[in-house]
């Protein structure tokens, strides 16, 4: 028995999209929907026109390329940060994520995505012209590579990497190891490997 | 440091809404908004008025008031199936649900809802009345309660039970094979399809 066709047209377009979302499937797509479905027209209509809104009026920070409202960013304007540093990421999930360990006081170039051919991303569609002429500057002393650590992150990096090599500037990349709390035992060779091979002078 | 300050009011406003679904979180809302943004405008565009078209143009079985695209819904319409057992479900989801186990031929009736004060939800704002004209028609033997195991799922199914019992249906309920608390939407088939075999007559 096929409980789809005891649905609408209207209901699987509705779910097929919402389950378009990342991590969200065809069951958690059917709960919002009806959820959705369940809701005045007025509450659903806030519900999508902030979402095309979100999409159509967007702006980006002219510097960094992070999500900004009005021009230069809160982060590239904060002239009490340390503008000789350029963390790169991926996007602005990851700059609130440093933003919340308090440990970084510089700047982010936010790329919006990594080189990964099999979505049809390449260099060109990132915004590394952009971090190059950012360098051109010269106030810039460091770039620390933020990417994650999939074989499109390592790419993107090793891309940045041959490309901003001319500048006269570091370029690091954050440290990977076993996370606090985690358990030797359950952390993959890889990055046990590297953890040893990065290891640190002992401090208490 | 409050990484909200860094962050649009057009993503914080699409982010509330999104948080607003069901088990949704701000980090995860957060997540689906950056997607929607990488998006074309035009998937962007096909997905809010997937939603806007499911909540202005749905349309209900005038029979069990399931959502149905074309008047009477296909288990309405399907006259190999038991039309002298109906039974009683909160919502869409359910139906999909016990459809899904295979052990039901009869029919449903959906409230869209259960009795809550709380939430503004009243006896009159269910159909109820409706369930009674099915009842009226005479050709129904017997009720089957299938609603969740809370205060608002008893509740309600107490007071369908009143307002059914001057009628000549048994009235059943799905057995307790379905733990306290557990909501039937997340229910394995086995556990779902053995408490519609036994269900047991409706006592208060």
């Amino acid at each position: 028995m096929d409980a789809h066709k005891y649905k609408s047209a209207l209901l699987d377009e509705a779910v097929e999209q919402i389950a378009s979302l990342p991590g969200v499937g065809h069951k958690s797509a059917l709960r919002y929907a009806l959820h959705l479905l369940k809701q005045p027209a007025a509450n659903v209509e806030k519900f999508t026109s902030a979402i095309c809104s979100l999409r159509n009026n967007v702006r980006y920070c002219p510097e960094c390329l992070m999500i900004s409202d009005n021009g230069v960013c809160p982060i590239c304007a904060d002239r009490s940060r340390d503008h000789s540093l350029v963390c790169v990421v991926q996007s602005l999930r990851d700059v609130i994520s440093i933003e919340n360990t308090g440990q970084y006081h510089g700047l982010y170039h936010v790329l919006g995505g990594v080189i990964s051919p099999l979505d049809g991303v390449g260099p060109a569609d990132l915004p590394i012209a952009e971090l190059e002429a950012r360098l051109e500057k010269g106030e810039i002393r460091e770039v620390i590579m933020a990417l994650d650590t999939n074989m499109e992150g390592e790419t993107t990096a090793l891309y940045i990497y041959r490309k901003i090599s001319r500048f006269p500037v570091t370029v690091s990349a954050i440290a990977r190891g076993v996370g606090f709390g985690d358990d030797l035992e359950y952390t993959d060779e890889f990055t046990l490997g590297k953890s040893i091979q990065n290891r640190q002078t002992f401090t208490v």
